[in-house]
């Protein structure tokens, strides 16, 4: 297959959604224009994104929802369920591990990392927060293969530095520093203040 | 000024806290291909993102980084203060409200609105929990332009439609939902599990 950009990744996703909500309403098929309207793109970007991976559509009749979300889950990785570690237990952990949508999208916290001895032991919400130094273990006995740091901002690249060395490959990032890591292993970053900053920018050249 | 794309909207944000770095670590100076290593994309790009703008980086020099920081500063909207609400107060919103990262930036959640009556009443770290019902006078005299989303998914369009009438035009949304707006209004979607998707997408296709 194609590599496709990080926006299309993120766009398809997106379009997984829309299917969801189509099919949950009973909606058999759809059209790339109305796929475009709910989206915001043009549904020329549709048609482009989707014909990476072959084409589904029929002009005309538009995408059958079931089986165009079925391929996206598919090229998304989104068939198997992902074990997912959480790194750090304040008011960002606590919102993530409660989370709906991780559950409903295949991804499983099944193991808080924790330096705070006060908050080592616990298990809140049937999850247990352990010591770092159990990580080893633990990824292994769990089949963790993604962790989603939430720790300060100035512990963040050595908590990351510490878990690639154990062989992850993939991080989500709340906390808002430049992290740089070897080849092969992606860094997600979230920052909510980036997404401000988009309205921001539209409110002030509007 | 051209109307520059929303991704470029994102990685202009993403210079501008590369930048802030270096000042802080103390470089006058930077070069495309350097700022372009710290954020894992082509020195072109970063030059083309910023060309957008006029010229400021001299060929062999670099951009000036305390200059290059306040032109981006400008076009994004940050030389003032952002009054922000919070509606609803969950989980999330409880995260949201200690996110250091919002006040960083200059924006400041200056009320949250609720309907629960248990919750509305108190104050949380200096800011009142109030009836949404209160929200026509406080947005005025608040000054609040932007509205951060964080209730349930059913609740959403019902609340942004609601704000959309007392005139807000930019929302940050929490709520994992596709929102319909009319023109001249812009919502920015947050959901966690998309960046997770596009780690899934990595770890299935490497």
């Amino acid at each position: 297959m194609r590599k496709i950009s990080e926006s299309t990744v993120t766009r398809l996703s997106q379009y997984y959604r829309i299917l969801n909500d189509l099919i949950e309403n009973n909606v058999e098929t759809v059209s790339s224009s109305e796929i475009a309207q709910i989206n915001s793109i043009t549904a020329a970007q549709v048609r482009k994104d989707l014909s990476f991976f072959g084409s589904f559509g029929k002009r005309g009749l538009g995408y059958k929802t079931r089986e165009l979300k079925e391929t996206i889950a598919g090229i998304l990785g989104l068939h198997k369920k992902w074990n997912v570690a959480l790194v750090g237990f304040g008011n960002i952990g606590r919102a993530l591990l409660l989370y709906d949508e991780f559950k409903k999208q295949g991804f499983y916290i099944q193991a808080i990392f924790e330096v705070d001895e006060n908050k080592i032991g616990s298990t809140i919400h049937g999850v247990d927060i352990l010591h770092v130094n159990d990580a080893p273990q633990v990824l292994l006995s769990k089949e963790i293969e993604i962790i989603i740091i939430a720790v300060p901002a100035k512990s963040a690249q050595k908590v990351i530095d510490f878990f690639v060395g154990l062989g992850i490959k993939a991080f989500l990032n709340f906390a808002s520093t430049s992290i740089h890591v070897p080849k092969g292993v992606i860094v997600k970053n979230e920052n909510m203040s980036i997404e401000l900053e988009a309205l921001t920018y539209f409110l002030t050249n509007k």
